[in-house]
């Protein structure tokens, strides 16, 4: 494991099996593209150089989302060893070299790091099972030469060298080149995934129908019914409980939360709320503590105080919700006029009644009340109750 | 193989293990009855006459939605045997006689094929997997004298002599007799179904989880997220993702479009369009390109052009939208009346704001306005602007 | 089996590996504690007397929600030893004793007689699989007196005793010690339930997605499609069909009924009823015969008649709906004013118009007719016609 080491991933190849345009290692898995994982687990090895071989620079920089790596362009219908001949430049001044599949994703860092101290000052160390070769490493002097003069296939010349070995899982080195053994390598992920969320002290009721990326972050003492997606950079609080049916993407929920039969995008949702059934909460909403949030309830980019109430139809869109106040059945703020987008502003402990129109930009003061199916068109002074269609002022009631 | 070929597929049996008023083989399997399998498997060689005996014609021929076969109604009660002999007419004239059983949806017509292949002169060929028989194939004047003469269960007094057996596997052969052999048998048949799917280019994210019905068609290209019902004679084009949490019935979508927790029925889906999360469109509605049918919004029986954006809640049934209207939240076709349906039409670039009830029939014209909580009750003309309860027309403002 | 028996149900021992405030003994599996499954098998074998030891009483009261038991609490960090030496004060008098372990919820009430049965007078008889103890029974004079000479912990101690043994599975015995082996328990418990339900005569497309708790029935003939959540107290009549992707939680659904994409909670829905897509139906709300419940439409603690249609969005909340009513797109019970709660009464034959607004409390009479987009503040009589904002009557048109 001494000398400085060269990394290759190799990400480029197409396989036929796909019946795809993308080369199987920019497949997703697990929500992020199986080269993804070759690379960080290289990454883990803190290499001197890494390069990843692809089959179009701009459509790997675009899926892979990383910068450290040095991206080299293979030839259309190139095999294995041209694409490693390339990134010789790339890896100039290295002493080892770590070819890694980058539509493997399940070989982690393990077993790199294995391959390394297994090579020790041999040649060449190859992981293999049952016969078939997976990543492998070489002394960088010996593999230049090597393939100067065996030919452009190294893996394959490679072979009758009778390398060191180091023995693994003919699952671990498995590599995707048909839509079946993508699939494959999803449900193996999955179960990785969800394995170290159970270590971790998650319920989950059925972990065989829950499909949680490899960024999504569970606490302890959280529960997680079927059928659920917990994609992208969900994080969620203990004692929160998510799911039957929810969808998650990028979405942070409080603790001892509940979100069922519901979508939450790029959003948070604080402690002790409800979410759903059949709520969407978008686009950078970001609703407070015991908030209830329910049947057919639409929340985007609004800011929502704490305490709110929105238990039926209705849409939030470009608003600030005070805490405390209420959403009647059929609300809506009406934030598009056909031109531009317009913010509400709904005061704290504000009432906004059954089938109200809020025409944006438009304010409703603190504690005012509108009454069910008012089209608001002018701001709404505190304490105020308006009605009718346009909205008028009316005197409030005692009591 | 030569001479005229008569098939008889028995479907009458019940079976006391389902607690079902209906045979097995009547049962669906990924959405069609399971005789459909072993009829169909059948006329793939071509067969002079068919048979298909029955418990109730009617019930039959409604469940099984075919012409071609005889349906030969068996008394309740009475086995293979009985059903057979009273099949004899129907197969006048042929020199072989094939059967296959209607609750054994999994044996297709490589096996029958193999079978008649098998038999050459023999008396009878039976294709048996573990000691238990599946289809046979038998000479027919052999079959009918042996059936006279030993007695009625031709199946059991078969066996004893000793035939040209064909090997099976005991899956392929399984007979649905309770409710667990029957999900046995619709989980065998959606895994291959599913093969197919994933073979010619598709992604399953989890191909456990999708329920495939035999008729859909999906392109390469496209993926199926978990939790998704394609029903019927759905058709997804390249690209098209759909799911998590979709149910297509019948449903045709376009190229790149997206359908997520949604249901789409005998409906048709643009190209580029995105449907849900949470909305529904149903019964003969047809939306355009570049469409943006998003929350709780409902589709009707509707010509939705391309580019039409319905974000939130709302109802469109028995209307035509022309290219790039815009249907604000909680807008409604009022489209009966509490005697008659009527149709509304809107206009091309129409914006049909927030709340807005059109009292069908009616009409808004091209680039019309209507303002929120307006309500409807005649025509629009292009370019107007009308606002109120009823809506009048107000002059357009400047800008 | 002779004598008096006492039972022992350990419930109160912590598991590291659950990183959880929570005994496994009190997570639930298919919806109940699993201390619940050990306590129940015990109570079929009619003790004398039966003790919970339980690590908090209030915390293990309120989740296994029966009152039989002796609960004794057994302090924070010590073992079944003494745990069971706790429990003698509350088995006095007591021939024999049973003890069986909380967290292994998939021991039977077979296990626990074969026993009793296989100990006759020896001191003690043990299940056990693969060299580990489950369950045991002991001769109660031997126990106590072993106990107080043998030290602590008369599960390890006894083990040298060379008992009877009773064979068992692994599986049957195995206990929860983490949220894997939890998720195990569940997955086996729920194969165990849908087994029975299979038998019962009930079609699931696929047992695998389906999740249905301990206290569910269903009905012969009904089938449950993927994706389906039947909790609590729920109960399925002939001949419905639910799913796919419904939740139900303590609901009872009435004989041919569908349920599809929604969820039912603590409420009835009559026979031939379809509930559908994404509708909530919760809070003791009771659905007739024969209605239509589709697409966003809210019933909450509603008495709604026969035949009543409402397809669209819209919110009943605190009303009674008379037979054949039909209410319109958007059309809400305004039942919260901002103080209470009010009731809606609505005539059977009347039509709520679209986007009709009900100020509760407020009575809309047979067979009377709401405009589209009418706030009904005041009463409407039998067969009246009421629009605008506020409604006020119109003549009637003829026809």
């Amino acid at each position: 494991m001494s000398g400085r080491l060269g990394v290759v991933v190799l990400a480029g190849e197409r396989a036929e099996g796909m019946r795809s345009a993308l080369p199987p290692a920019l497949h997703p898995v697990a929500g992020v593209p199986a080269a993804r994982y070759a690379i960080d687990a290289a990454l883990a090895l803190s290499p001197e150089r890494i390069a990843v071989a692809v089959a179009d620079e701009a459509e790997a920089r675009a899926a892979l989302a990383i910068n450290g790596p040095r991206f080299v362009p293979q030839p259309e219908g190139t095999g294995a060893g041209a694409a490693i001949a390339r990134c010789r430049e790339a890896l100039a001044g290295c002493d080892a070299v770590l070819v890694a599949w980058g539509d493997a994703p399940l070989a982690e860092s393990d077993l790199l790091r294995a391959l390394l101290e297994a090579r020790g000052g041999a040649p060449l160390a190859v992981a293999a099972a049952d016969g078939r070769a997976g990543p492998w490493c070489a002394d960088a002097a010996w593999l230049w030469e090597r393939m100067e003069t065996a030919g452009a296939d190294p893996p394959r010349s490679l072979a009758s060298e009778a390398p060191v070995t180091v023995a693994a899982e003919a699952t671990v080195i498995g590599r995707i080149d048909d839509r079946a053994s993508l699939a494959a390598a999803e449900t193996a992920m999955r179960r990785r995934l969800i394995a170290g969320h159970l270590a971790a002290g998650v319920t989950f009721r059925d972990p065989a129908t829950v499909y949680v990326d490899r960024g999504v972050r569970l606490a302890a003492e959280t529960t997680v019914e079927p059928n659920c997606h917990l994609y992208g950079a969900t994080e969620v609080a203990a004692g929160a409980v998510i799911g039957p049916g929810a969808t998650l993407r990028n979405a942070r929920v409080g603790a001892g939360s509940r979100v069922l039969h519901s979508v939450v995008e790029d959003s948070t949702v604080g402690a002790r709320t409800v979410v759903g059934p059949f709520a969407h909460v978008r686009d950078g909403a970001a609703i407070g503590d015991g908030c209830e949030v329910h049947n057919y309830a639409e929340v985007k980019n609004s800011a929502v105080g704490d305490g709110v109430k929105m238990h039926h139809f209705g849409y939030l869109g470009d608003a600030d919700v005070g805490a405390g106040a209420n959403i009647g059945a059929g609300a809506v703020t009406v934030n598009f006029d056909g031109r531009a987008k317009h913010r509400t502003h709904i005061g704290a402990r504000a009432f906004v009644g059954c089938d109200t129109m809020l025409i944006a930009p438009v304010s409703v003061g603190e504690g005012a009340f509108t009454a069910a199916g008012a089209v608001v068109t002018r701001d709404v002074a505190a304490g105020a109750l308006v009605a009718g269609v346009p909205a008028r002022e009316l005197p409030r009631g005692g009591a």
